[in-house]
């Protein structure tokens, strides 16, 4: 079975060259506000310059309202409707941008992540006569980017849209066993290009071979120098800010169902680097991580060619936990790389930029929207949630909580399995249909906390 | 002002799903040898196994002869007519495929490695009304990815179509300078997959990273220990069989007209990895090289995604010189990486398999038909050759010469900066003209040997 849902298009913001299908999304989801009753505008987030030095203007971000009640406690919802880039080279078993049912599942690019719940959220509101809490929502369309200009615009509406606001809800993450969770923290991130720049022109590894360094062996040499095989980063003093383990923290890990072995058989792994459950926990939602995501500019294709490339560009991100601070990560991780490009004696030149540098998040679990949460689980699912972090960036978590001063909590209503950024992401019909009642649930629970 | 020469159309080998336009281009050169008189065979050679254990039919090979006349020397010349891959996305100028002429030179891929050469041999063989020796013809489509089927088809037909050959030649490399040369060595080749297989899905760096071993890693970290700065090989072994140079071969490099100075700004580099003309010579000519194209699986393009690639196939490969052997050089490199990966303790899985594996040719420079390929070039072009190496493969050059005996030559008319495998490759009018003046000179000086 088929889905043509105007929601699940394909709206993969990395490439900003298809950020026009970014705001065919937007769009859509606006008519579907008014459609609703709700009203929208469109707020202008300005321009962004790529690392090329281009300046291209930004998308905008849809801020959204449902009819008022000064009596009801005000929550706001934020969701983004863009995705990670798919294809069916990548490995998918069916065609990424059209929602596929098989068993129980729905498959497609963006059904957990973030398209899925957005929708969850507008059935919820749906789903009342007459809303419990006054909503209001925040959708954008740059998150896999790092939330461009959203930022900005918090600061700007402080004092206008966020101004009655009581509560902030995300739900744009997925639960880490099969049990419903509550999440009150999540990993920073910042994403790097390490361009190293050599001959005027691709050459020919025959006739060059021997007498050029080689744009490519020094970005080896560099992504080389970045962790070790135990996943350690090597890069200097970048760790040393990492919050100490606290004994109440450390018994938080306990109670999840986590299961290893069933972890290690959704990834295809035989082992992690970490060899119990709390490590392996902590590495994914505490601890920092760096990935290499590949090089630009190299030869990627199938088959083989002897050239020397010109210019290559390695690409990777460090997530980042509190109390790292991103700007000083990225000094340092500038500074290390250039200490490894002297070096190699080079005659290339080596430009390394950072995007994103979001901050990691960690909320305060006493605060009464968690009490609605946990609610609301029990109510919908019968059992308590777990209480987790989340190892991926959110950006505007710890950027609403700290420019706003509200209460943020992330709600999330996806499977520990559903592949995000991955092939064949899914979404099950369960978690689709209970997340929606759960999300119905919370705004009732949240009307009797005031 | 653009031709469309039908021997200038796309013929990339390097992507086997590609091999029908090969088999179109061999097409098209066997018309023209028959419109000239020529008698054209499509020699069988077999199939081929993929790195992925799928098995290919191989595009046929060509044997042309022109009428025989037993008192005559018989000539036996060879050529290529598929390409590396070209697009304009990688920086060309001009359509790759679309022969376009500026400013005395023409822009093509293959203009000079090597459609443009074999037309100059027919050309050549065109210009006389009867040719002064017998002319045999090879004509094959998988160069580039290493002659597969050659050497046996070689083995095969040694007692019947090289049976009656006097001299092979081989016109499929460039000058070293502004000066003609004749061409008495070439480097060999070996091209390694190293392929790292990890999570059986893409995975999330968010959610995974920290705890996976990822495959990226480990293969920066097997690429890293393949050379060091100076581009020294640090496979153990390889390098221990390099023939020492002798004072002989050492003043032979005295009288090349190399400009340092002038090479640099060619291929636009700062310095290259030697300091004088002749050390940069034998780096490219006399010494193995290792140069690494790219990484097939991991994330490419423009733009940011935060994946954790499941498997990812570093790309390599190492110029061989005499004495090397490329099946012990590839024991040694499999061995080498196995060892390197033992001590990464990954759960992920190592594959490192290699093709081509096409050993390097040194010929006789007191060879008579050395002395023919002299005397053309003073007549054509006033001045005595450079006696060169190449440091590209032609991986026909020694087999030819080990499995027929006969005698090999390489007379290259493409000029020293017509950036063969790179963007705008390109030929000079000037050496397409002169270059096809040669050969019919170097077909009257053999005549006169006999």
């Amino acid at each position: 079975m088929q889905y043509s849902d105007p929601l699940l298009v394909g709206s993969n913001s990395g490439d900003h060259t298809k950020w026009g299908e970014v705001e065919r999304i937007l769009n859509m989801t606006a008519v579907r506000i008014q459609e609703m009753g709700g009203t929208v505008e469109f707020a202008d987030v300005g321009t962004h310059q790529l690392p090329s030095g281009e300046t291209v203007p930004l998308p905008p971000v849809i801020l959204a309202e449902f009819e008022r009640d000064p009596k009801k406690a005000t929550l706001c919802i934020y969701g983004h409707v863009d995705v990670q880039p798919a294809k069916m080279a990548d490995g998918w078993t069916t065609d990424p941008f059209n929602l596929t049912e098989i068993k129980g599942n729905l498959y497609g690019r963006g059904a957990t992540d973030n398209k899925g719940p957005v929708l969850a959220w507008l059935h919820a509101v749906e789903s009342y006569q007459e809303i419990p809490v006054n909503i209001k929502l925040i959708i954008e369309g740059l998150e896999e980017v790092g939330s461009y200009g959203l930022l900005e615009l918090t600061r700007k509406r402080n004092d206008s849209f966020f101004a009655d606001v009581d509560f902030i809800v995300i739900s744009d993450n997925v639960w880490a066993t099969r049990s419903p969770a509550l999440t009150y923290g999540t990993r920073g991130s910042s994403y790097f290009f390490v361009e190293v720049d050599g001959p005027k022109l691709d050459c020919h590894s025959g006739v060059y071979g021997g007498s050029i360094q080689e744009p490519m062996s020094d970005l080896i040499a560099l992504l080389g120098s970045l962790l070790d095989h135990t996943g350690k980063i090597l890069v200097p003093g970048v760790t040393d800010d990492v919050a100490p383990l606290t004994e109440d923290e450390r018994k938080l890990y306990d109670n999840i169902s986590f299961d290893l072995e069933e972890m290690k058989s959704v990834a295809g792994v035989k082992h992690f680097l970490q060899d119990t459950k709390e490590e392996v926990l902590m590495a994914r939602w505490r601890n920092p991580s760096l990935s290499i995501h590949g090089i630009q500019g190299a030869f990627s294709e199938p088959g083989t060619k002897t050239v020397i490339p010109k210019q290559v560009t390695g690409k990777f991100s460090i997530r980042q936990v509190p109390n790292m601070d991103p700007p000083d990560v990225e000094r340092k991780v500038k500074e290390h790389l250039q200490q490894v490009f002297s070096t190699l004696k080079s005659p290339n030149r080596l430009r390394v930029t950072a995007t994103v540098g979001a901050k990691p998040w960690v909320a305060n679990l006493k605060d009464p929207q968690y009490v609605a949460g946990q609610r609301a689980v029990r109510e919908v699912f019968g059992v308590d949630p777990e209480l987790i972090r989340e190892g991926s960036t959110i950006p505007i978590a710890q950027n609403f909580q700290e420019e706003t001063g509200k209460s943020v909590m992330m709600l999330p209503i996806g499977g520990h399995d559903d592949g995000e950024h991955s092939q064949n992401e899914k979404i099950s019909r369960y978690n689709y249909i209970e997340g929606t009642k759960l999300f119905a649930a919370y705004f009732y629970e949240l009307s009797l906390l005031k």
